[in-house]
């Protein structure tokens, strides 16, 4: 009997977050979900029978706390790991707050890289597993107005890009989805005369399940996805 | 009841091309094959309960007639097209030779352009429809030794990437898929110590098939796909 | 006393050409011009004391004879080769005439392999020389409705990026320049209102003198250009 | 008379920094330079008529008193400002220090963004000026083992593009330079049978000059140099 794979969502709060779950749990998975106000997850994680843990991923301390965490609930490593907290910041260069920079790197990257290494240490042991980086336009195009987002989802790209090519000889599949558009949410609803022209976070979940079905032969590492009315 | 989808593949002869006939078929599609020696297809074609025709892609009027034949016997524009065929040239640029550098740049990409001017004839009609297109390695970086092959893969992805911004607005998918690294095949068959380090042609197939299906507000447009163990 | 060195300009009847032959005189250089229709170029060729060749690029015979005529007039090989020569197309894919699109892959690309050929087999010999080539915004990004623009100028692109991982390492330098914007011309000047928002063609060809003056411990391989105000 | 112009250099302590100095007193700057430790710039100083000051860019404080001394100093904006201040940190991803991995951010990142903001303040009330940042291979391609090194490159190239993109239309040039390659420096010097394999800091400073005085309606916003030796 195949074992019941595991994926640990860190970064469930908007709508990816929860779609991530819906989609993962439909196929089978066993969840835990991860975010800075877990109270906001409570009712999600009653319908999916998930574990829902509070964790400020830019913090090393709450990472860890967070991975123990998982070790002794699940009692093996995570299947597949998804890191996905964003920190947007506008504004020009001028009239930014260094403090809002420094933590949209925090939040963007440096909390990236605190679950990428608790995920490889568990992983690697394995030799198998996915870790999956929520991305934007921002991540391969720095806009006006936009340089403290440039730089932590840019940062994060490079975390995800390092980390393929570090760990794919070692069996575990690193992939990083550059979300080109706007997610349809309740804030931003999808409207009559145009049904379809902001992204489904259903349809993004399902693109992650399908990276990480992939066999290993035929890895990904990056994975775009717009919509159709979407200039690029 | 939903109509039966159809496919055109054009360029099939190497493993891949077959891969992508069987794994269409058995997700249900109607399968027209085009390949210059439409001979050797005869068995797959049988098997596949699938039209094979002759055409040399670089043809304006062999291409031209291919589409004809498809309306004549499909009575429809066809749901998907891919375009796969693929010349490689190698060697020195002080010895390569000046005909194998145009027939390359014919294969690999005037006869890209050709099929999807004719697809997208057909497509834009019905304002659907999905425009794929193989690359290489090669795409998106131009090796020592290897002009004439850069050449013609980085002309058939601007062709794509051109194609991708016309036709999406218009509800037309084009992606390009980056197969970066050797395909598993008869001449190149994996072996006891490294079973999955070359890329099965089947795993492709099944990613052309998941662009395919992909919704309309979460498109890919480049798509890239390695074995785990291939340095990038 | 150090040799006066030579360029040879390929493609030359537009601005840049014209800046490119003029700024290269100015450094020193004796020049040879070739373009499809020299006589345009007479005066020119006078003014500046520069052989005037005809030369259809995309012609095997016709480039073989240039450089022929290189040598017996030389004596040597060309320090610098540059290719110019461009091939504009526009239309919706369902419209563009394929002749039109077999000749811009002919201007744009393989006329730029057959000068490239000609050119690092006399640069070997002395393992020293410069090729450069010409680009444009299309060299990087396929617009909509520019398919064949698109693909003439990713090939020469990939040609180039090609010839630079080759030839680099015998001591040839192969630089790109993607020219990303409207070049100033008799047919588009500036305007009092906006005085330096198109590129100065002799601040282009400055930069082509620059690139062919680095020492080969630091060198480019692709540069690009574009007025201030140009978005990208 | 042409007023002399201002660079300020921030991250002076390796080869580049003190080659970049030299480089622009040469072309007739007068200069200020920024480091952690500027006891060790005394001599360069001294034989330059620069001002040296300490500064840690990472600190809001400490770059804001940097500028304020520079204003003081020069008692107008600064025409040009050079961020160059680097951390490399390799080592697995499993092994690697947090502590690293957030300082690698804040040297390579955000004091790339502090730097930038007071840099632009001064400058847009002038609508002139240049701010270059010093990139490096890990800029454009995360290697292995490298994860933190990518993370600060990458954030910082996103930062620069952003700024391209924001201040060029307001008359600043924001340049990026990918140095792709090892510097020769007293640590690494040349050897006999290589005498050019290693990038010299002074042509390096000489293309940032270069990207200093182009005009700006042929403005380049990264430019990447590396050894003819190089592979890439």
């Amino acid at each position: 009997m195949r074992p019941i794979p595991s994926v640990l969502i860190v970064g469930v709060g908007s709508g990816l977050g929860t779609s991530l779950a819906r989609v993962f749990k439909a196929a089978g998975y066993r969840l835990a979900l991860a975010a800075r106000h877990p109270q906001r997850l409570a009712s999600l994680a009653q319908e999916l029978d998930a574990s829902a843990w509070a964790c400020d991923a830019s913090d090393p301390q709450q990472v860890d706390a967070l991975f123990e965490q998982f070790d002794r609930t699940f009692g093996a490593a995570p299947d597949v790991v998804i890191y996905n907290p964003s920190a947007r910041v506008r504004g020009a260069i001028t009239e930014v707050d260094p403090h809002a920079v420094a933590q949209a790197l925090d939040v963007c990257a440096f909390g990236g890289f605190l679950v990428a290494q608790q995920a490889a240490r568990r992983m690697l042991a394995r030799r198998k597993g996915a870790l999956l980086f929520t991305g934007a336009s921002a991540s391969v195009k720095g806009y006006a107005q936009s340089a403290a987002f440039a730089m932590g989802k840019f940062a994060l790209r490079g975390l995800a890009q390092s980390l393929a090519r570090e760990l794919a000889p070692q069996g575990i599949h690193v992939a990083h989805v550059v979300i080109d558009g706007a997610i349809r949410s309740a804030d931003r609803p999808a409207t009559p005369d145009a049904p379809d022209a902001l992204l489904d976070p259903e349809a993004i979940a399902r693109s992650y399940l399908q990276l990480v079905e992939q066999p290993r032969n035929a890895w990904t590492w990056e994975l775009e996805l717009r919509p159709w009315v979407e200039r690029f």
